[in-house]
């Protein structure tokens, strides 16, 4: 049996009972995660845009867009939820593959839910699965396939997308098999984009490619039976070096979800543990910020050659600026959208610390630590040591901390309404319809 | 500058009175064998099935779609039109690098000119544009990225698409490199695919992703600057030999439609010289079939292996028969749409022909070339050798053969429509709409 029809067949085999509960509940985080950054992208110029050329040639708009009033046919909102999760970069991040594999799958099922009765466990399963699949298929092909540069968050989203509706439409093996192909001939994404809005629309655009995908199989369009493993299918005409058996191999006993990581902070990771330090220091000490006299961090030679940006003015730059992290950790005890903005970056405290601060590359420092000291205007010190981020596996958000970063970035709702959402997310295997959850995210309208 | 923004120069500086006659003359030709393909595939059930999936998504209807009265957003059209003008594989090729450059972009341009209006002129150059583009394109990657397994005229297709409705939005030369980019980034399409319908969905994904590609690009959708030549550019990722100068050499002298083929016969190509070297011979003899008594065929052996089936139940068959060639030529003096049909094998006069032809692989022969012999029942024989079938570069179709084929596909129009549109592609630099052309290649509702 080929690759892909085994991959048909544990899809269908699965079981949403058998998984086991510390794997629904991490889906249940990954989803608060990428609710939170759906609310937090929804109002970025990028939506307003797509909103405008596409908006136009919407169908009957029976689905609705996280964060947004708006309605739209429920392809088109699949395709905007995709680009308001990944537009921050702030959604969550499979270290083993990079890729951010929520993204996809959510935003197709939300769309999706939106316009059509799903229950909780439904919602969940086909969650779960479509995660499952688009990870595999990266673990697959991981290095080669990554650093040659696709962004297999796009390229390789659909194939979730596809699993998750695939699965809510109850299609069978024949159609899924099909789905699963009219995807992989969808499949597309180049690095050559980052720094682009096309880095957010990338997953959006997965989303909706493995929608449709489903929506033909469904109907009876045929494609080929062995788009992963063909002589001429993906896996063979992107890399020379892969091994297919890591698409099916421990299926249903290894979970790719347990290894998903969410970030504590929209910026390059590398300055990641020079925000959190900084934090837990204003944590501890609540120093008024006029008794710092200079600030001086060790950090890998790396991260300072990668990030020594101390002159900046936009927020874009802030988030690879060594010097902005420090001084949103000092300053502000945490580095959250508001910290990232034009505005945050020429906040004259801020400005203030940035320019206090030095930042020293240190070859005995690794990339996920950083050795901070304070100097006070009263000749004090205060000095720490981070080694490991928080964020990393080894040290993940708790279910509070990821409240937190949903709060911060859910400031398009009312108060009651973000609260109803985080609790609704705790308690999604409870609901018969998902889509009265959905409605705690969509902004009342003015 | 880098090659996308001396592309883009290129397609700006472009003036529709400076590209020479002939290559106006060779726009037209492409355009009514199109026309005359969408027609003839607008029947087939890969358009059912796609409108059954993707029509309740579909916006406004304001698009028509050739040779079905239905309609759609011109989004959802332009993805139709090109997946019935390439489903019979009957649409023009370009020899060179294996493109079928007409069906991404006629398609996004019928889609956009029946809901816009549109000049002939402005119509014709947008087409020339287009096709230009992707063919270049093709070339400059050609073969190691067809050879490869991605079907090209799917995967580079988006761009003749964006460019000729970029054009026609009079997108600048920010917009135009934004629309370039967010094609190049929705790339995609793999040979894996071939034999399903997939095949013909390729184009259409095609001129729907090129044509909101513009759309996206032109209410400011930003892109990388970079698509085709950055190092994590399309180019780059997908092939290790290229020479991206073929993009814009020549540019304005040379004309890759000089270089465009159409195909006489809705068949493998290897079978086209069997078919025109027997329909030959039945033009000149009008042999009554019962006079027939036995067909000896010499052709390379190559196509004896490929085309050995005798026993075929089914048009697809037909289409790789080197024996149904025989018969339909020598039965009914030529290959269209009707001769591929489950009917047409089955054909009890055409089934005896079959079986009483013979083919021998002879290394003397090539694989453009055939050897008939026709033995007769008084004992007379009559035979033929043909080299260089009609359809190639050395042997075009002549603009009447262009007519007779896109009659042969038109049954799904009245007569004094198939007449009436056939005149419009001759003198469409006439039209000061498009769209009133566009009406005669629309059935009349039944």
């Amino acid at each position: 049996m080929g690759i892909t029809a085994e991959l048909v067949n544990n899809i269908l085999a699965s079981r949403f009972d058998a998984i086991p509960q510390d794997v629904h509940h991490e889906a249940k985080r990954a989803l608060l995660n990428i609710v939170g950054c759906a609310l937090g992208g929804a109002q970025h110029p990028s939506m307003d845009i797509t909103m405008g050329a596409l908006g136009p040639f919407s169908g009957p708009p029976s689905a609705s867009v996280l964060g947004r009033s708006e309605r739209f046919d429920p392809l088109l909102a699949s395709l905007l939820n995709g680009l308001s999760t990944h537009i921050h970069d702030y959604d969550d991040t499979l270290p083993r593959n990079y890729i951010h594999a929520s993204a996809p799958v959510a935003s197709a099922l939300f769309a999706y839910t939106s316009a059509n009765t799903v229950t909780g466990p439904d919602f969940l399963h086909a969650f779960i699965l479509g995660f499952e699949v688009i990870s595999r298929i990266g673990n697959a092909t991981y290095p080669e396939y990554y650093n040659a540069g696709w962004h297999s968050t796009g390229s390789l989203g659909g194939f979730g997308a596809a699993t998750a509706i695939g699965k809510l439409l109850n299609l069978n093996a024949e159609q899924l098999t099909y789905a699963i192909g009219i995807t992989a001939t969808q499949s597309a994404g180049i690095r050559d984009m980052f720094g682009s809005m096309m880095k957010g629309l990338h997953p959006g655009r997965a989303a909706q490619s493995g929608y449709s995908a489903a929506l033909l199989a469904q109907q009876g369009l045929t494609s080929g039976l062995t788009p992963l493993e063909g002589e001429r299918g993906l896996v063979a005409i992107t890399v020379d070096s892969y091994d297919l058996n890591k698409i099916v191999d421990d299926w249903g006993v290894s979970f790719e979800l347990r290894d998903n990581t969410y970030k504590p902070y929209p910026s390059g990771i590398v300055i990641h543990p020079t925000i959190d330090a900084c934090s837990q220091l204003h944590e501890k000490h609540r120093l008024p910020l006029d008794q710092i006299a200079a600030v001086e961090l060790r950090v890998a030679p790396l991260v300072k050659d990668l990030c020594d940006k101390k002159n900046i003015a936009t927020g874009l730059e802030g988030k690879f600026s060594i010097y902005h992290a420090a001084a949103i950790g000092l300053g502000r005890g945490k580095g959250g959208l508001a910290e990232f903005t034009d505005e945050a970056v020429n906040d004259p405290a801020l400005t203030r610390l940035r320019r206090l601060t030095n930042a020293i590359g240190d070859p005995d420092v690794s990339e996920d630590a950083v050795i901070v000291e304070v100097r006070l205007t009263d000749g004090r010190s205060l000095g720490m040591t981070l080694q490991g981020s928080l964020g990393n596996l080894a040290h993940p958000l708790s279910d509070a901390q990821l409240e937190i970063k949903f709060r911060d970035q859910a400031g398009v709702l009312e108060p009651a309404q973000i609260e109803s959402a985080i609790s609704a997310c705790w308690n999604l295997a409870g609901f018969d319809d998902v889509s009265s959850m959905i409605q705690y995210c969509i902004p009342r309208q003015r």
